[in-house]
């Protein structure tokens, strides 16, 4: 057990953690006025369900021991409730492994809450955690075991105990979630769409994003979160956590620009939201390749990524699908960006220590890339749209259009998010209403 | 000095820091925008002379020798303003002493900030500054003495220097402050709003929370700080911090979801405003029980948490007390269900080593929690009534009736909230008004 | 290599990087809500412009071999893309040197950033961008080599690599940039007012902060990062960084308590603006003091700078300087008080063990930080001067007097920070404008 790297882990898993509300204002911050709670609540929706079924059997199921060999699936009650794992002596490489389940539960819950950015204003809540947790269970977990759970060797360098397929079978470099993270999120969000349709009236009427600045804070607290996602996933303080944490940093940045640069290009201005959305784009891009490039790669990805996804919001409406907040835009193609381009500019000076195409390495890292990238976003989308599917023959999953007149918000959660006018002394009209507790109010006073 | 852990404590600090700006924005989206403002001042007002106060002489009354082997308080002017601990060979445990000292400090600045919830809208900013002061000096710092000073022992386990009675004498566990911060600071916010009396028309005309972004915003940053709180409170980047931080987030992920099922099935929507409420009372309740209980454990007190204080901050309607923010329901009811079920769930697979009456370990370690609990309750009730009465009757704590039509925002700090209008080309109407120079540009432009 | 001081600067790192986004809201709340998004933008630009332009060659100015021993320069294409220092073996000290870099590109980043609160709703865009790219190159890189490169030595003492001179010629204490960031943002902010100019009616019409929690919310996520900034200067998790750490707490929080009793004795009220900026003063008054003072100074360097910044930020009133949001009131005349205040209240019992003038150090050190103090200012007001000056000569700095009466989120970025008017079911007259891609949905629709 090391100490420092304990402090790491622990501390990347809050901020992982942190992510997630970040991640709801990011969201919320881009609807209307009307339907930012009901974003909010999709996040946080998340964290409760997703953080209890990964301590049941999620991190079993993703880092069980392998079912069969296959690299397909953990054992799924291995460690149910994590119970076994508390001794001092359960570590997972140098930090104890319930740190090490804390970190991993902060990428799950993140996932779920991602989805929900592609179908704001219309899903009912109940039924999105009952989504969110299947999806979790059937989709984010095996997947997590295939991208996330290395082979442990003996000391000769023989598989112990296999791993999953992807990071070990096929040797993809997804050192932060590319493939398990993003595209797995952006081909679900995809699915998602297509099953629950359309807000009534898109793409006209759907209004402006109602603050950005909440949208900044949003991205500001996922920039800040996305460096324990990503050095943290180095799961030791040292080299390869620093270079991680450099080319998350400047990856960002060039995205930004890039973003921004292309708007001033195509718009003549560059905007807010766009300055934003580069951030996440840049941040989605180099989590695959993180320790696999050097620091001009990184720019050189979080760059194309800006360039690229810029337009790419733009896709839908061209082919016509509602994904609300951009989650196919900007997590699927800034995966697919972030997880190809390791292929071309992975360079051996990086902890990673392998080389792309560009650095002399041919093309062997390339595809095996592009086999990751795809396996994940069909498996995701192909399950995603018959879980989706599933949930709306059952229970029904989207709201009814009415309530998408009158405001999700207070629909789903008999709420609206903002109360200004009570700030003027003569404005106090509004009746009592404190944490649902109308019912005790009014016994009291009957 | 080992410097993972002090790099852990350091971080834990910062976070924990962190929390008192959140509890700010919990507090303050709740109230109406017209007194938002107050609500913000009245946690600052706690970093201002709580910080101050804990480097003068709080550290040393918390952590200084042990008065007469009593275990009630340390030696208060021991430390006087810390100068005599800044060499490197000062530690406390395996970290520099300041390092402890500060994190010390972000607890008591927190509880004090904690009451202030209980009384939005109607105390003068001045006195809620002295009250601040006098309680952390004759409240907080005993308690803290008497629930976190730990004996000091030799290699035999003799002890050379006996610390707080809670701690060590009686047992009870309270890892991270159910007693301490959260009893205690439900305790003292009952006690004031006896005092300060209900606002006028209560429970009518209370308004809706003016923002509950910023609501879940605050319980956002306030679960992210919370992991530095439980598993900071480890001083040591190893297995008991990592098993705290697990259960940290699985029995706030429960509590939210038995906050949001108790109103789903009572009110028919699961509301934001609940699950945030939610979020703080698994933190709330976990806080004492983190080292104590398995994961399971924790999503048992969570989830339990969660149902038990969603209808418990309606006491107050039924009781008749006007607790604006329900720091009692959450805060006092949330510790006591913490600090009381780890006699029921403790294990002895997690780090504490005991085993709670579910786990064959009888009573035993129950009354204990309840003597703790009880000690607490008491302790801070009667002094904080004390304190707040003369207070009031000294330089006047309530605000007037009027002013609390017009706006404490307003009358106390002269200022309101937001200026949503000057966003319009159209309304430049405002005067020059910047960080009260008022004065400065009228001899300007005389 | 030492994972705990990995995991320290590591983080430290992120937390410095979350300090740009928060005062992006510091300052976003300071201005009228038709002009937030362009000071957001403003932070923003330089995460991007600044963050790139530090791996190419920035690091290199800053930390690569001095060019010609003066204490200067460093060698700036010596570490061109930071690709030559990924290996496992390349250490800074006792962490690895990208987590180095990475920790100073963010102080790079912060103090372009810090600048932008002098010229709110008058720069254009795209120069700001380019006078950052500027200001960062000719300006920050070099003052950061003078103050923040020390010699290397071997282990008889002799120097084998010489840093700049501030740092170890002059051997004045600046142990996180009271100059090197804070007087050196403040004297380029003075310039770049007097080349700009007044807003357009200044002093009356400003508006009133437009959103005071959004100016809370802005301060806590400064004060937490700056424990990052003053702690993690100390490079390692030891007791240097612990000192620094329990400083930066006690002085903010006399700072507050400063600036407060100071508005109340003036005004009558305590402000929410006053204990922000407070806060702030605070934070960079012991940001080149927390090294060097104990606990009781830093309250009194903290009180001090509360009491003397208050006044200050009315200066501009005097003077008739339109510096938007007192950049000059609490950067320069903090840091002018943070570095100078060293030479009096340096205590050898704090870990740089430097006796100042109140010590029995006699005047030795005071004239140290004086000469330390105004040679940064002057370098920085001067090459400020004419980088504005540059750029308003070629490609226009200012904007026009049409675009502040617009609203220069407007004219800038074509859009509005807020649409709260969306919450209601009934005003849904927004058309479509996602992520500037209206073009994109013409194209459709057509």
């Amino acid at each position: 057990m090391d100490s420092g790297d304990t402090a790491w882990v622990l501390m990347s898993a809050a901020l992982v953690m942190l992510m997630t509300p970040g991640l709801a204002f990011f969201y919320g911050g881009m609807v209307r006025s009307r339907g930012v709670l009901n974003m909010l609540m999709m996040s946080l929706g998340s964290m409760g369900v997703v953080g209890v079924l990964w301590v049941l059997y999620g991190y079993s199921a993703a880092f069980g021991s392998d079912l069969g060999g296959l690299g397909l699936l953990g054992s799924p009650l291995e460690f149910f409730g994590l119970g076994g794992l508390l001794g001092a002596d359960q570590l997972s490489g140098t930090v104890p492994t319930p740190a090490f389940a804390a970190f991993q539960a902060m990428f799950a819950i993140l996932t779920v809450a991602l989805i929900s950015g592609a179908i704001a204003d219309r899903a009912r809540f109940g039924p999105w955690l009952l989504f969110g947790g299947l999806w979790a269970t059937l989709v984010y977990f095996p997947v997590a075991h295939w991208v996330f759970a290395f082979d442990e060797t003996d000391a000769a360098g023989h598989v112990t105990a296999p791993g999953g397929w992807i990071a070990n079978r096929l040797a993809a470099i997804d050192f932060a979630g590319g493939t398990a993270v993003h595209i797995n999120a952006g081909a679900a969000a995809l699915a998602l769409v297509l099953v629950l349709g359309k807000r009534t009236g898109w793409p006209r009427d759907m209004g402006k994003p109602h603050s950005l600045p909440l949208v900044v804070l949003g991205a500001g607290l996922l920039w800040f979160g996305w460096f324990g996602f990503n050095a943290g996933s180095a799961l030791a303080a040292g080299s390869t956590a620093a270079v991680a944490f450099v080319n998350t940093l400047v990856a960002t940045s060039a995205a930004m620009l890039g973003w921004m640069l292309t708007e001033r290009l195509r718009d003549g201005h560059a905007t807010t939201l766009g300055a934003a959305s580069g951030v996440i784009a840049g941040l989605v891009a180099i989590t695959p390749a993180c320790s696999s490039v050097t620091p001009l790669g990184a720019i050189v990805i979080g760059g194309i990524a800006g360039i690229v996804c810029a337009p790419a919001v733009g896709l839908k409406y061209r082919l016509g699908y509602d994904d609300s907040l951009d989650v196919v835009g900007v997590h699927l193609v800034g995966g697919l960006v972030g997880t190809l381009l390791v292929g071309l500019f992975a360079s051996g000076a990086a902890p990673a220590g392998v080389n792309g195409l560009f650095y002399g390495g041919g093309l062997d890292q390339l595809w095996r890339q592009a086999v990751g990238a795809v396996a994940v976003f069909a498996y995701s989308f192909v399950l995603s749209l018959m879980i989706a599917w599933l949930v709306q023959k059952t229970i029904g999953f989207r709201s009814g259009v009415e309530n998408e007149l009158e405001g999700i918000d207070e629909t789903e959660h008999a709420e609206t998010a903002y109360h200004f006018g009570d700030g003027h002394a003569s404005s106090r009209r509004s009746p009592v209403h404190t944490a649902g507790l109308g019912r005790e109010l009014e016994g009291n006073n009957a």
